[in-house]
């Protein structure tokens, strides 16, 4: 088999078999194929696609590259949630928690955040000696005792994807359905878990520009799901505007303390019922989603999904005291409120670009050297939809240095305002379930 | 400016700006511009095409990435010709002693073959002595002189296409009309000529699968022209079968000297007489295509385009002896006439076929290292729409070794059969003149 008939093939628009998928990803992952040929192949499936089949292949393919975690051990019902990405999605710091206290256990193996927000893993280290890096039977045994483990990604873990998302980013190709919907499920299918739960984003703070991609997306790893036998379901939520109020690490940290005491946002809040209920169906802890969703008020309300988190810190040598007192988790040295320089309906706001900006202050990498600076970021006081009169405050910024004029320019600009109501887009868009 | 913008602009089918082309083709040339990213903007070109003028500075761009022969030395107009390529293609080596008799200048340089054919190079190099390297004053003064050389490219020529086409050769991305248009006109307009005759060939032996291909191509090379300000005319040609009757280096030098006697093949005299009359007018040497032919075959009759090769091979240092008597060339120690195993019309033949068939036996090269054996290749003795009878001669293996089987097997293999009359094709399909 030769690499170049494999281009051509797809060039001409013809369909792979699984043979020449593997080939493709043994040969790449042991750089016997050159960047350069798999470069002029990945733009030939952005213009020509991969079908059902293929798309799945290039799933197990990436999957079988490297390690696959085995989580036999782990007793019940293994659940794994994953996001496509937006600005303040802190949803895994209070769902996973919430539903883990009903009983679903939860093996999270999560990334870091490159670009405009930082990971999980970010958002969970400013809490001052958080683990990330478990023994893989250490964290086997915490997902027994307790339930619930997030820790790092295991650098063994599907390196295929790995050497492809790097050639991608600078190839022009990252943009193209089954790239993404392989790359995210080979990652998935190989944490091990039993059932997923994806949260498909679109919007301006989003990778899927809009609804409609996001569902085309999404039914194509449910496919994947399907085809190498794991249940998957998806929630499709919007981000034209930054979930809930906080974005950055620390900021983000004590909103979701803060919604798993039933204080935080509404929007957020229905988001990890409404994402955490299906996780419950998942897992069979309830029959239908009406009780899993009455199942999450109660745990908010009595505070066992707190009471989780606080057992997650601990069990990973995280200060258990920044939670019950979130005072104490880092803060930055100035917290600048920044007044709304017009009268009007927040018609829709620039939602990468705030995360850009929150990216400027410290709370994101622009390059995998930079560190993160977990105290700063911006809480918003005001979102799509919200009247807002000149001189209000539209929201504060936690920084620990001056803003510069063009960072406040670029705020400001990041607003789009009207004169006439705004109705408010709804959070979630639309549940596919894999029954 | 950002390589990978300029990618993901001609991936959503943008076109680029020529300072964006130059960046490019500069960039890549002084290796600053990886392969990686290259390629996938050459597969992203496959998909989205160039508009004329994107083409115009591409071909500009590489024109300008090296040595840009100065040939004002030369007095008169000089042609040069050009032919994207078949089975059989010896046409330079009798055309060009034709408009050279007639006071053209020709001032050729080409490449040689690689792949199922010899390259003009390798042609005149099956004569002994013949050199194809001349210094540049040698060059120009033997044009001064005789009015006539056949020299090698020079290697400082266009380096950001050899980058380029590498490249293009092992990712799938050879096929792409701006790209093959731009890759022979930086050529044709960094050799220096005035003007350019341009054999467009399509068939089963050629580049271009059909005539609406090569008729695109054709006019994209005479658009680019036109923005470069040099006169581009087309010749476009059926290689559904091989030029000619000889296939093979000595075997077509030999066919070319008939032709130049009026004893060669009548298709392959035609090419030369309508492409001839053709570079006669662009020259200014006659007034009109059919005083271009009558001067031309007159050069036949009185063999002063025979004269023309002799003092060509003369100058250039070959064996004159060879010429005058080209059984004195490289001979095969066996020729093996094969016999048809079948009865009736030949509808078509696969003429790739038939030229990877003369490279096995040693006419072409598989890989830059092999060395080409002058003596050996192919005489067909009958074409598309002679009646063959079983047992008749269909052609002249010329071999230095036993023929094995399966070399047999795919010769007969190459001929589709009729029992019903063939219509012949036309070999000229059409001339496209740039007035």
């Amino acid at each position: 088999m030769r690499f170049l008939d494999l281009i051509e093939k797809k060039k001409v628009g013809k369909a792979l078999s699984k043979e020449e998928i593997f080939f493709f990803i043994k040969g790449y992952t042991a750089d016997e194929i050159p960047d350069y040929q798999v470069s002029s192949f990945l733009m030939a499936i952005y213009f020509q696609g991969m079908n059902e089949e293929e798309t799945a292949y290039l799933t197990q393919a990436m999957m079988e590259s490297g390690e696959i975690i085995d989580l036999k051990e782990i007793h019940g019902i293994i659940c794994d949630k994953h996001s496509t990405g937006g600005v303040g999605d802190k949803t895994s710091l209070s769902l996973l928690p919430m539903v883990a206290a009903c009983g679903v256990k939860i093996a999270k193996m999560s990334g870091r955040g490159l670009g405009h927000t930082g990971g999980t893993l970010d958002k969970v280290e400013s809490i001052k000696g958080f683990q990330i890096q478990l023994e893989e039977e250490r964290f086997k045994k915490q997902v027994n005792t307790i339930g619930i483990a997030i820790v790092g990604q295991s650098n063994s873990l599907v390196p295929a994807d790995k050497k492809l998302y790097a050639l991608r980013d600078v190839t022009a190709t990252v943009n193209s359905l089954p790239l993404i919907a392989s790359s995210i499920m080979a990652k998935k299918l190989a944490s091990g878990a039993d059932k997923i739960l994806l949260d498909v984003k679109f919007g301006s703070g989003a990778f899927m520009e809009d609804a409609v991609q996001a569902e085309a997306l999404a039914k194509m790893m449910i496919k994947i799901g399907n085809h190498l036998g794991k249940e998957v379901n998806v929630v499709i939520s919007n981000m034209n505007q930054p979930l809930g109020n906080a974005i950055g690490n620390a900021l983000e940290v004590k909103e979701a303390i803060a919604t798993l005491c039933g204080e935080g946002p509404k929007d957020f809040e229905e988001l990890c019922i409404e994402a955490g209920s299906i996780m419950l169906l998942q897992a069979k802890v309830v029959s239908s989603l009406e009780q899993g969703e009455e199942t999450l008020r109660k745990v908010i309300e009595d505070r066992t999904g707190f009471k989780k988190l606080q057992e997650l810190v601990e069990a990973q040598g995280g200060d258990v005291q920044q939670i019950l007192d979130p005072q104490q988790l880092p803060k930055a040295t100035s917290i600048i409120s920044l007044p709304s320089i017009e009268e009007g309906y927040i018609k829709c706001m620039h939602t990468l670009e705030l995360g850009v900006l929150a990216m400027k202050l410290g709370a994101g990498r622009s390059t995998k050297e930079d560190v993160i600076d977990p105290a700063v970021g911006i809480v918003l006081r005001k979102k799509v939809g919200d009247y807002v009169k000149e001189g209000e405050s539209l929201a504060e910024i936690h920084t620990n240095f001056d803003l510069p004029q063009d960072w406040k320019d670029a705020f400001y600009q990041s607003y789009v305002w009207s004169k006439q109501k705004v109705e408010k887009e709804k959070l979630i868009y639309k549940v596919i379930r894999n029954v």
